[in-house]
């Protein structure tokens, strides 16, 4: 694997910088991918950068400038002569630099803007107007536009003349006069055809296309769902204006992927950063926000204990809190799988909410059927092992009655609750996945509380 | 968005159907994507889609059969003719078919094979040999193979010629005598050189591949690393034997974060078939497993209860037990925080097991971060709501103090504990998803009951 080589190059990468072995270095470097070279130069120390970013080639220098991390990025466009810059901008695709853009500070971008020739300009501040997230944030204003009267001959011609800035010529878009989209046609077609056959005879017009304002997540689910290589991006006049290319979906898959087991696991999602790139006090401020406010729901699970104790205690029954872990547990186990399940299905597209009845049924079988194997178990294990092997008196069969028919119900209530709170969110404009295990465990926790003291207020006369 | 037109375009095709407008049905069809166009044969009637299905020009169809779920493949397949078979069959792309044989029941198997030509049943045999989830079973043997002294225009005529079978003509793989993959050539390359150039001095010799044998996941990893179209998969003797493309890659990214994200919350991960399509019973079988172990883990937690009770009511310290919940949910949660963190950026290549020191040092300043904050927060909310609000006088300074302390040392032992666990996972070779929230929560449950209840004896004398 590449990825182990990289690690090892390092030091070799770092020995020939320190010897000032420029060449044998700007050998090595034009034989690697620049996502490595990338990774190479974050590691590196800092006033070494520029002068090993000088070795690069222009070409492979914008690659590799891409694929840096932000800091990295800052610190060479600090180092940067003018004209330094303005190749490395020349070479970027519009895309990337309005990335780049978006991550600079004030200063930055308007050095960068100010090296920018006035085309590129204004194409990166025609997509910079689009919200963030959405398609037109996203996309890139460079593709192949074809006519649908041209032949193969003359549409190959046109992407050998235009090609070259193009980001990807693999599908061309043919537009009307009027900027229309009208069909898409692969160069695997064009390539594939006789060269007097005419475009529109080739071009596929049904087209599938994403609205400027669609948002990100919409977008990537396209991809997911079609497998395009690129998807084109039209406005409110099905004017094209742009196209997302597949390597920016399948980041924006992997980010809300991330983002969503961020939420599941009650952490605020502030930085797409890689972990070893968050700082500590960064990632407590993630981390403390829900823990602070499940902390403080949690003492009203507190209360009710509180609320019990005095008729726990005068009815020598306090022997029932030693089951509050396992039934809370159990219900916050149980309420967590049905809204995870929920939570992923909803954002892979494969539930809506006017599904809500269909799924709210089919959890509550499944609660019903867990609900009631798990109580059998614990029935036996409490008669068995607790009463039987351990000589536990204070567990009678009422007893054990109690705590399963608590965990019946609670099961019962967890898995609703788990699987109605995301649908419900997710209608309301939410995000579901904020509704994922913490907060469920929360709530089911009160729940299977009060449930299971009131049972046992019921049956037991506590 | 062209989700909810299927939706609505399905009543239209049923009702078509129903009234046997084939004209208007395959005029209908043939305007559609292949992907809507099997979402409508899921939902229709069953002995109304071989019709359908017959209605579909001879390459739709085949594109249509693909993107369908192995039940109405497998009802298909049942209807048609030997002579039909064989159609579909020779329309697929290898790895396609592939992936149709290893859902398709051990009958069927056989019948398709019988349809396959003896040269496409050789390479699905020789693809079926690589374990699951390998490079090996997740490749195509249907690539463009150029030599190193060919020229671009020669080159151009090879893919015209036998382009129309590739899964991909867009990376092409130039490869010496004996198969060993020597460079790679885009079509862009090609298209925007001239035509006499030579494509030895055109291809990128530091090429980038998998091993026949490497896992999907680490494939995955790498297209979503380096933005890849293709991969090249190769063995032992560096040998050609496939390529990888990257649609193929975007369902197994979206499949492994399914996997995690099920497993983070306590779900056996049995299937790869959206929720609506997934039994009651075959969701309960996934999420008992689980539920029974974590159920009978929280006894121990119970037990630990148990031990203390006669203490906590010998000396009216009955009240302590109304912290149990914020403590164990408090707890529960840093760990989660911790252990999904770091599960994530171990699936990602983020982190390595060998940053396992780096990674508990951090989580340590963070766990430290937390724990001061929210005991803070919860003395004062004691001191002042509980004591001088509600006039609890339970609530002493001393009383106030350990609850604090218990804080700070749990969520400490939490975050250690859920960052550590799914480090060495990893490195045991078990999956460390299966270390997330649920299993840490049960541990830190038991832990942080331990640490609670031994500070309020040394420092309450319970």
């Amino acid at each position: 694997m590449e990825r182990k080589e990289t690690v090892s190059l390092f030091d070799t990468i770092a020995t020939l910088l320190e010897n000032k072995r420029y060449t044998t270095l700007r050998d090595i470097l034009t034989t690697m991918n620049p996502v490595d070279i990338a990774a190479v130069f974050e590691d590196i120390q800092s006033e070494k950068t520029a002068i090993l970013f000088r070795l690069l080639p222009k070409e492979l220098a914008a690659e590799t400038f891409v694929e840096m991390d932000e800091d990295t990025q800052q610190l060479l466009i600090h180092g940067f002569s003018d004209t330094e810059l303005k190749e490395v901008i020349d070479e970027l695709y519009v895309d990337d630099a309005v990335d780049l853009i978006e991550e600079m500070p004030a200063n930055v971008v308007k050095r960068i803007l100010r090296q920018a020739d006035p085309q590129t300009r204004k194409e990166i501040n025609e997509i910079l107007k689009y919200p963030e997230d959405s398609a037109g944030s996203m996309m890139t204003t460079e593709f192949v536009i074809l006519r649908p009267k041209m032949t193969v001959e003359e549409a190959i011609k046109r992407i050998r003349r235009t090609g070259i800035d193009k980001e990807t010529i693999y599908t061309c878009y043919v537009s009307a006069s009027d900027s229309t989209l009208i069909g898409i046609v692969t160069i695997k077609t064009l390539l594939l055809s006789e060269e007097d056959e005419v475009i529109e005879n080739l071009m596929e017009t049904n087209v599938i296309s994403v609205n400027t304002l669609d948002d990100q997540e919409e977008v990537a689910q396209m991809f997911n769902k079609y497998n395009f290589l690129a998807l084109p991006v039209v406005d409110r006049e099905n004017r094209l204006v742009g196209i997302v290319t597949f390597d920016d979906a399948i980041d924006v898959m992997e980010e809300e992927a991330t983002e969503d087991i961020q939420k599941m696991a009650a952490i605020t999602p502030t930085t797409d950063k890689p972990y070893d790139r968050v700082g500590v006090f960064e990632t407590y401020l993630s981390r403390i926000p829900w823990l602070l406010i499940l902390m403080v729901s949690a003492t009203f699970t507190g209360m009710i204990i509180t609320g019990y104790e005095d008729a726990l205690a005068a009815s020598s029954a306090v022997f029932l809190t030693a089951f509050i872990p396992m039934l809370m547990d159990t219900g916050g186990n149980s309420g967590s799988q049905a809204s995870v399940t929920v939570i992923r299905a909803l954002s892979l597209g494969e539930i809506e909410f006017k599904d809500i009845f269909k799924v709210i049924f089919k959890e509550c079988r499944v609660a019903l059927l867990c609900g009631v194997s798990l109580a059998a178990v614990n029935f036996l294990k409490l008669m068995l092992f607790d009463r039987l092997v351990m000589h536990n008196e204070h567990i009678t069969v009422l007893v054990a009655f109690v705590v399963c028919l608590t965990m019946v119900v609670t099961i019962f209530i967890a898995k609703f609750v788990g699987c109605t709170l995301p649908m419900l969110a997710k209608k309301l404009g939410f995000d579901p996945a904020v509704m994922a295990s913490p907060f469920i465990t929360t709530i089911v926790d009160a729940i299977s509380l009060i449930v299971y003291f009131g049972i046992a207020t019921a049956l037991l006369h506590i």
